[in-house]
């Protein structure tokens, strides 16, 4: 799969010349566990309290600001998420019970549980 | 720079479609103060004891086995880097005094501390 590594190495170099610039998508696994939806969103190096999470009836979206880095030096190389302000909106194809969201921040991960209220209806209609 | 919306969430589909068989490239950065060169690599959600560094004379390499899913359950979307074998090697303007080095896993970062061995040298040579 070399085309994959190729647009990955073509976007790090994007990133370290936009540093703080652009805003970035973490990346996003999204289970169905029976009764719940679990969301995990990879957000290494960030702080907790930069973090924002918002439960919709059908999305889940989250937002963060850049964190500044801690040991200062002179950059040569800029890539990581944390350099940037971040910003992702995901679907999920189930109604969401929004008050029930709970999220943990462990190893770099955010982790989202959220119960499902229901599958959305659909009606086949006949046409007369 | 919406161009850089357009790759990421094209490269994120191909990670959903892949996971688990493609190799991925974490992000870095890299920070020069003064005697040290700090590495910091994005690696959340892994395992310490699935984490492989090699520090050579003048690049850092790191490995990483994918990690299986904690809770188990449907996947609906799968991107993040824990489910893919990792994999890359960063060069650094320096040569690394190899056995000073360092590392530290927090909040999904692998940090790495090399002291400098001094710049490379570089011969002008005249054309008689």
């Amino acid at each position: 799969m070399e085309p994959i590594r190729k647009i990955e190495e073509g976007l790090k170099e994007l990133y370290d010349n936009n540093a703080g610039k652009v805003e970035r998508q973490p990346d996003v696994d999204i289970y169905d566990v029976g009764d719940n939806i679990v969301i995990y969103i990879d957000m290494p190096g960030m702080r907790k309290e930069n973090i924002k999470v918002r439960v919709y009836d059908r999305a889940v979206e989250v937002t963060a600001a850049p964190v500044q880095p801690e040991g200062g030096g002179k950059p040569l190389r800029r890539e990581r998420i944390s350099n940037f302000p971040v910003s992702r909106k995901v679907e999920v194809p189930y109604r969401l019970r929004v008050d029930s969201a709970r999220a943990i921040y462990r190893d770099g991960v955010l982790q989202i549980v959220v119960a499902k209220a229901g599958e959305y209806g659909v009606a086949e209609l006949k046409i007369d």
